[in-house]
């Protein structure tokens, strides 16, 4: 039974979440290790989600004034080291390239991990006048930080990404673009990927090395745990400073521009699997699957089968949908496994009885069901059915997040509520960084952020039982 | 006069070419230089055109059936090492890297100069049955060579590019994609960028290194130097033997793969620059322009004038153009000379007299010419006239390259017109090394190409005096 043999080779979600993960992005041919240590690569059907990813995220930037531009993938080390708290944080991680041809250079230089230093560099000779504010470039590149363990699309040693990293006259701006591009984020991930998140800021021990504030978008996986989704930074003057990137206000008077930065990784698929995906394997939510609607011919040899089944998928197609016929030698049922595993959000299945009857059966990847319906209305029932899945399966994720968070008024219930649950937990905070590093040495959970819709819990702390002054979204975070 | 500074910073294209070159990038804003030596800057202008270049070449290449992919930016040393012609053509000019994080790595690893390697390692694992093939893979990313000279777009440390590699069953099937590709290639850059190239075989001596066969498109420059613009290789079964890459075929008989790779870089945008630009600055294609229009309000001042700009502009993009207005406070010659230097193809002209006789004034980028239109048939005039800019650009490049195409029958012949002229000379060729590279040596020129289309000039080699067996292009390249 070759469908079997498909089927069987993924570990259940319930018996080892990370091995099921792990078979899914291999079984689902979303990348293969490669002999470059650390690092993956993307296959075809991986790519494809990370092409739909940037088309829709880009969209969505440029709607808001975006350019995109390409910086240099090396940093030297001066300037590396330009700004205390950034070079603290990314130096210990990352790759050192010595030698050019066959001569050592004569100042070393990383591979960029991030791009604030380029970016201000160039700032810092682009910006003279008010005139030249704001600037709201962002760049598609790969970046690389020499991580220890790593995770298929969670953490890798090369990565892709989108980083926008902006300079504005004022403050205020700045601060508006921050809460704009997380707003960007959350709503793409709302609206395409199905994924709810909670929106909010990074402690200070949590924000970005050389921010102000950081903020996040935190969403919850399948197994209870948190995935960082996407942050936007606010710089304030910190890196203008460190540089001099200054400019002649109106007055004539000089200033120093308030940068922000903000970034979307390849991290991301990692989230749709993890929210979605089952024990049949991934669940694409129709807006982000490569391919929409599978068409799967059975009996395939009689006649006027394959020939239906590639007429179905034309006119489908002519309907602005992604179709593909899957006419390989293999089994029905295997055929409906591979689709299954690959996430493929519809199944049209179409046989001589169906051709003879003028119907065909649709199955639904997210939820199992199957309808039959009439050849000729299967254009209008797709048409409908791809934006009930794309709710349906948002509404699911949401259902997932609200009873998978919880609250904890005090030490104990904090304590009690990890030991038996997985989930974000609700909990008061004084505000004190060493709260927080007993927090996450005692209950190995971390603050995932100080979300923008508050709550009074309680009056005290989770943990010292000093006044709180802010409620805090804690979790185990990938 | 703020629009005479603007054009007097360009230096004329007769008095020195190579610093026209470099005003244009500069004054256009395509580039600027780093801080990273060999590396540049892309900026928004610079970067809109690679987008609309990558969207038409991945569009057609989709069409052939191309799947992207994401390979790792590193390769180990012994990776390199496999494939001996490659290592020697390639290892010379690579950046190594050395450290990762505060570790001296066990085997030190090059940021790749080009992918054969990384994509050969992959497909060792990844096909093993004839069922596996072909694999038409591509992937979008910068690489790195180290050279010592360079030149924006058309040579740097760092660029971005395309590079198309595959795996056939057969000799025939690689060979064809082959030449697909360049085909795809050499379309694209006569239909979209409105360059005319010549297609073609490299000699052994010019051939990418590894490959059984290179082939070229050739582009002439205004100075009448040649850029080689895009190249299509051949492998055999070179690379999958030293890799090992090997399938089972239909007979169960293990057989070894047959590859191919393609490329096109930010180079091409060199070729855009000094085919179409003049002593004004660039010229674009409107294909590949990403404003066509710029609409420049005169007296904007006055009541009603920017609101008729906007209204032209809205009108426009409603008929699917690419529309600006340029509403800055600079002087209606600072626009002109601004839109001139960018090279939007085609500029509008309102104020209140034209509001007034509900006209306008159009003028092409290409040829200077001014039309008055009647608003009302705007939409109508400019849907015409981008096809027609776009079909007289490639004429007049075709007709460059004709004028600047030369003969020689004898080395007398030869020598004379390079020291008189400047473009391509056919001559013939025994199929010697040793005449290639005294003709290079004696004359400075290189053999661009055998060209797809020969012609008998002569019978005779046209440095040696033997028996011919090839005719060929030469020229002085970039």
């Amino acid at each position: 039974m070759a469908e079997k043999k498909l089927v069987e080779a993924i570990t259940s979600m319930n018996e080892d979440f990370a091995q099921w993960y792990t078979d899914v992005v291999k079984k689902a041919e979303l990348i293969d290790y490669s002999n470059v240590k650390g690092c993956m690569v993307i296959k075809p059907a991986g790519y494809a989600l990370w092409e739909n990813i940037q088309k829709e995220l880009d969209r969505r930037f440029k709607e808001t004034g975006v350019e995109n531009v390409y910086m240099p993938m090396f940093i030297p080390e001066s300037l590396l080291q330009k700004e205390k708290d950034h070079v603290e944080g990314f130096a210990p991680e990352v790759a050192w390239v010595t030698h050019g041809g066959l001569n050592p250079l004569q100042e070393r230089m990383c591979v960029r991990p991030t791009s604030e230093t380029l970016f201000c560099d160039f700032y810092k000779g682009d910006i003279h006048s008010y005139r030249d504010l704001p600037k709201v470039y962002n760049q598609w590149c790969s970046v690389v930080r020499w991580e220890k363990e790593t995770r298929p699309f969670l953490r890798s040693r090369e990565f892709l990404w989108q980083e926008g990293h902006t300079a504005h006259a004022t403050e205020e701006e700045a601060v508006a673009r921050t809460e704009q591009m997380l707003n960007v984020y959350a709503d793409f991930c709302s609206e395409v990927l199905a994924i709810p998140v909670v929106k909010g800021r990074k402690t200070d021990k949590e924000k970005f090395a050389g921010a102000e504030a950081t903020y996040t978008i935190e969403a919850l996986m399948h197994d209870g745990k948190a995935l960082q989704s996407g942050t936007s930074h606010n710089f304030g003057t910190g890196f203008a400073e460190a540089f001099g990137i200054q400019y002649t206000d109106k007055e004539n008077k000089l200033q120093y521009v308030h940068q922000t930065s903000w970034g979307v990784s390849t991290r991301i698929i990692g989230a749709i699997i993890m929210v979605h995906g089952d024990d049949s394997g991934l669940v694409l939510p129709p807006m982000i699957a490569p391919t929409q609607v599978m068409v799967v011919p059975i009996l395939q040899k009689k006649e006027g089968v394959l020939e239906k089944a590639d007429e179905i998928k034309n006119k489908l197609i002519a309907s602005g949908f992604r179709v593909k016929v899957d006419d390989s030698d293999k089994s029905p049922g295997f055929k409906f496994a591979e689709q299954e595993m690959r996430g493929i959000p519809v199944r049209v299945e179409i046989g001589p009885k169906d051709i003879e009857n003028g119907t065909c059966i649709i199955c639904r990847r997210d939820n199992g069901e199957k309808i039959e319906v009439k050849i000729d209305e299967l254009s209008a029932k797709i048409s409908e059915l791809l934006p009930t899945i794309q709710k349906d399966m948002l509404e699911r994720a949401k259902k997932h997040l609200e009873e998978h968070t919880y609250v904890a008024k005090d030490k104990e219930e904090f304590k009690k509520v990890f030991s038996e649950k997985s989930g974000f937990v609700k909990a008061m905070w004084c505000g004190c960084q060493e709260c927080e590093e007993k927090i996450k040495e005692e209950m190995s959970v971390t603050s995932r952020c100080m979300p923008f819709e508050q709550e009074n819990i309680s009056d005290e702390c989770v943990y010292c039982g000093k006044p709180a002054t802010k409620m805090v979204y804690w979790g185990r975070a990938y």
